[in-house]
């Protein structure tokens, strides 16, 4: 097998899921029914590593220093709520119910995956939520066993801080993901939200 | 969401099997906690399409104009056998039964997905069998339905041109891959080649 050929199935490995016999069958369909594909994603990859970075106040990805929305003077400077993953973020926005500032924990509390407090560099969030300008902390991670552990982990950190901090209602089915609920049941746990 | 991360999630799409959501997952993880896969990701696709090319005789991946396998002086130029893909080749070698010349389809005769002889650019097979070397082309697609409709087709066309044709034996199993069988099976089926 060329060079090539071997690094791009090896390197196709890279990405979560994809084993060797998928990374095999990639790789023939991009060189031989997708060239322009395969050159789109690998621009793709250049550009979002070169233009891509995390918001240095909500932990998101952006292409500026401080996202759009932290940036924005119309969001409530005094609420922060706290997700898992980007499309947690965005979840909570379709609800039109929150019109506060976000940090986003990139993860969750895993200490089978190995990731604990130092992994998810909650020191961040701790610079984030004393600031001065927060004034309640609002918990949104998942129903989920490790999301549950993170906002616990995470509470407590912000408590002995002497922050205000909620957790949204567990309006959410146990084990549900924000990523997989319909938007009212959202918003509901959202607004039932009680302080911990 | 950055226009960078969009772009790089709709451009994972291009791999076969990626819908929305694995597209957004392998996304945040590339960015997220492998930053040097996604380099080498985008190197390696780089690399594979400014040097991987289809080789003058026998079709398959390589680097060079002529791959080192149809350059070898050690090959029997007599013997053409057609499989349909590089790893069908790959396993043919293992069987250390066959010591002749390939040439690699990349691809089979599939109505459904709209490839015909055209798509499959037979004539360029057509021109390597009758290259005046070549004294028997032996069929190894797989016998898959699709496989055989290949084999019946390609079997066709080089007989019409006084070519003498051999099918390996029915030995796999009915609806088999040659990349999913043990070796002695291959080889069995190699042996019991009977001429069409
Ligand atoms: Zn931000
Ligand atoms: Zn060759």
């Amino acid at each position: 097998m060329p060079a090539a050929l071997e690094e791009l199935i090896e390197a196709l490995r890279v990405l979560p899921g994809v084993g060797p016999k998928s990374a095999q069958r990639m790789a023939y369909h991009l060189l031989q029914r997708d060239r322009n594909g395969a050159g789109r994603l690998g621009k793709a990859l250049d550009a979002a590593l070169a233009h891509i970075r995390h918001c240095s106040r909500c932990n998101t990805f952006t292409e500026a220093e401080i996202c759009e929305r932290c940036a924005s003077p119309a969001r409530d400077p005094h609420l922060l709520c706290v997700v898992e993953m980007p499309a947690d973020l965005a979840m909570m926005e379709q609800t039109h119910a929150y019109r506060g500032m976000y940090y986003v924990l990139m993860g969750r509390v895993s200490p089978l995956d190995g990731i604990g407090p130092r992994e998810l560099k909650l020191d961040r969030l701790l610079a984030r939520a004393t600031d001065g300008s927060v004034q309640e902390v609002i918990l949104a991670t998942n129903f989920t066993n490790e999301g549950e552990a993170t906002a616990h982990y995470v509470g407590e950190m912000l408590r002995a801080r002497g922050l205000k901090v909620s957790r949204i209602a567990r309006g959410l089915p146990v084990g549900g993901e924000l990523e997989h609920t319909d938007i009212g049941t959202i918003t509901q746990a959202l607004v039932e939200r009680r302080v911990v």
